[in-house]
């Protein structure tokens, strides 16, 4: 496990509870204006450092060519590990309170540093392929009992394979991005037949996602005690969903339009270097999982601390709805990585890896509104007064986490999007 | 309905069985060899012709710029309808008896004609998205009726839309291509537990795939009247299954490993403005479909000659196992992508989406090994002598599909894979 050097500090102003220590250094793409140019940014304190203005001041030198001036992150993660290493301990450096070239050089810092405040955050990768898992015990039952049989809660499948389905890469959106609330197919239990109308039961669900920083070829799957080097990092995603939609459409292919409208992940790859230091074992595993699945390190998950935020729209402040843990997910990424690709599937640089719904297990640490509100039954109240079973148009969804030892803290800042009111149709012809 | 001018000839020979008459004209990527150049043809008769080198040499010039030198076919489709209107009629006028430009040209002929056989075929688009449907209503009641409950074998939701659902798009891949037989978790009947193995019951599944031509704003679903404006063309699919992985994984979040390892397309995509022709009707939609999906065009579907060949490794020749067409199919092309995008689904072009297996009543229409040997109760003699209940090793797979009428026919070529033994395990450590 790798240690944490405290005696490193930035010449940056940096507040204690700030997510983007000089320890954490997450990657992500920025514009000054929403049409203007997308480079790589690293997050530092309230800042963004603009890497491309390194690497054309030739203070950022990587093997195989130029990666910053880019708008997405794609090339330089593709480019390989050992510049993975060479930039962070680069950047690392160019930081640090020990080096001068950034720090005593106002012309540069002019150039190169830019208030969070003051830049607009984009998608840092292209997504070639998007997979949401289902990797929480605790989501798993939770939603088992409540739509399936309370007595086999979980399915058989569940403790043997981190289950999983494709999921639609297009819809990846980064925070800040509104969502529509859908329309589409419900069936009131009432009905004879469904009825077309917007989602009455939207919802969030809590999850994390790793970005594949290697991939494999088509047909040779990747061993499990292999899969982390093809994990480049992570971000928060809030996993959009229409229950009600869902409920109807998803027996027996799996879900579909509701979840194909939105999967909205926080802008900043926070890397599995910057997360090293916090790593934690998974529970338990039992059955012990089949060879392909049997991890010979047992520090496969990582302490990372998840919360969610309701602040409807004319609320003074959010209310957090959910308090939870990385490191209570069943299966871990590497595990999922490599049942992913055992019977062949190609994963690219860039695919996004969601871990499913991430539940706690007290009521207060469930990841999802369904779960939170138990089928609608226990709604919540929140500081406004107001009660919530589902999300509300108008509504703003906040997402946090972040990691922390021994005072230094390496965080993903937030994924937040705000929901509006469903189009309305008009199918007279 | 766009009408045949029979009195159309090339003065290239064409056999009169060729699927790439002069009214086909399909798309594809080739190059001369492995590594070589790729860029755009189109098929006529046993012959390429090199679009890149009539863009050279200024007989095909399109608005906006040069599409053909190019590795994939994304930047010509995306370029719009217009665009490809003029590049079929001036291709067409080109290869006509009736223009002098190419037909009496011997060294362009020489510079811009290649035989398909001494060429190389490659995807013929970059894939952002890869769905797939389950239209065959006399698939799926086969299915449900073999696996779930014969009494009820359609679920609820299937006559009241495309049910569909996410596949993966970095495996698809072009008719050729070897497919090695997966390997993964399968639960045999008389184990508590699953084993790691590999698939005993490898399968094809006959499908099409439309190829989306024009995206939509994430949020604004495509009306389905409009649909078909978003559709360039179709391929074959041969939707490689395993069934005893699919029946293991499938509940609750759909068909994932089992069917990620390859999605195989033909090489050529057929227009929509070839296929015109050919147009015909769905089956009665009964329940008449919800109003986005009621469409006013009731020729929505097309008249397509399909089939399945098996060739065993050392067969003298292949047997025909599945005699079908694809206007049994259920739901349109149009209602698929509409019902696709209905919660607001960004679609790209170069999208594909394939129809689901395209049985019809009859089981040698059977779009299936699955259904063809009704789960392997009824095995299928082969010319060899040989039986078969799913696909073995060396077994090749061919697919063909072809539009005929008024002795004018425009075909896709065909869907060839052949299956390689799956991979040898240790995980020994």
């Amino acid at each position: 496990m790798s240690t944490i050097d405290k005696n490193l500090t930035s010449f940056i102003n940096i507040a204690n509870d700030s997510d983007f220590s000089i320890h954490n250094l997450p990657y992500g793409i920025f514009s000054e204006t929403e049409d203007g140019k997308r480079r790589a940014g690293v997050a530092i304190g309230d800042q963004v450092l603009d890497l491309s203005v390194l690497e054309t001041e030739g203070l950022l030198s990587l093997a195989g060519g130029s990666y910053f001036d880019k708008p997405t992150l794609n090339a330089f993660i593709d480019s390989g590990r050992d510049n993975w290493t060479q930039a962070r301990q680069t950047i690392q450096l160019l930081l640090s309170t020990d080096s001068d070239a950034l720090r005593d050089n106002q012309d540069l810092q002019e150039k190169a540093l830019f208030k969070q405040t003051d830049v607009i955050m984009h998608l840092p990768v292209q997504v070639p392929g998007f997979t949401d898992f289902y990797s929480s015990k605790e989501h798993a039952t939770n939603v088992g009992t409540m739509f399936r049989d309370p007595s086999n809660a979980l399915l058989p499948n569940w403790t043997e394979m981190p289950v999983g389905y494709n999921g639609r890469a297009s819809t990846v959106i980064v925070s800040g991005t509104d969502v529509v609330r859908p329309s589409g197919q419900l069936k009131p239990n009432a009905h004879d037949r469904p009825i077309f109308s917007a989602c009455k039961r939207l919802d969030f669900e809590l999850e994390t996602a790793f970005v594949v920083g290697k991939g494999n070829t088509i047909g040779q799957p990747i061993a499990v005690d292999k899969a982390s080097d093809h994990i480049f990092g992570m971000v928060l995603l809030n996993d959009w969903s229409a229950r009600d939609i869902q409920k109807w459409e998803y027996v027996p292919l799996g879900p579909f339009n509701a979840k194909t409208f939105a999967s909205e992940v926080s802008p900043w790859i926070v890397t599995m270097d910057a997360l090293a230091p916090f790593k934690t074992s998974c529970p338990t595993q039992e059955p012990k999982p089949l060879a392909y699945l049997n991890e010979k390190d047992i520090n496969n998950s990582f302490d990372i601390n998840l919360s969610v935020e309701l602040l409807p729209e004319n609320a003074e402040s959010a209310t957090v709805v959910c308090e939870t843990n990385f490191k209570y997910m069943y299966w871990s990424m590497a595990q999922q990585l490599t049942h992913h690709t055992i019977t062949g599937c190609k994963v690219e640089v860039g695919d996004m890896m969601g871990s499913g719904t991430i539940s706690g297990a007290a009521p207060d640490s469930y990841g999802s509104m369904l779960e939170i509100a138990w089928n609608a039954t226990k709604p919540v109240t929140l500081s406004s007064g107001e009660t919530r079973s589902f999300i509300e148009d108008g509504d703003t969804v906040i997402m946090k986490g972040y990691s922390e030892k021994d005072g230094i803290r390496v965080g993903f800042g937030e994924v937040r999007g705000k929901v509006l009111p469903a189009l309305s149709f008009d199918f007279d012809k």
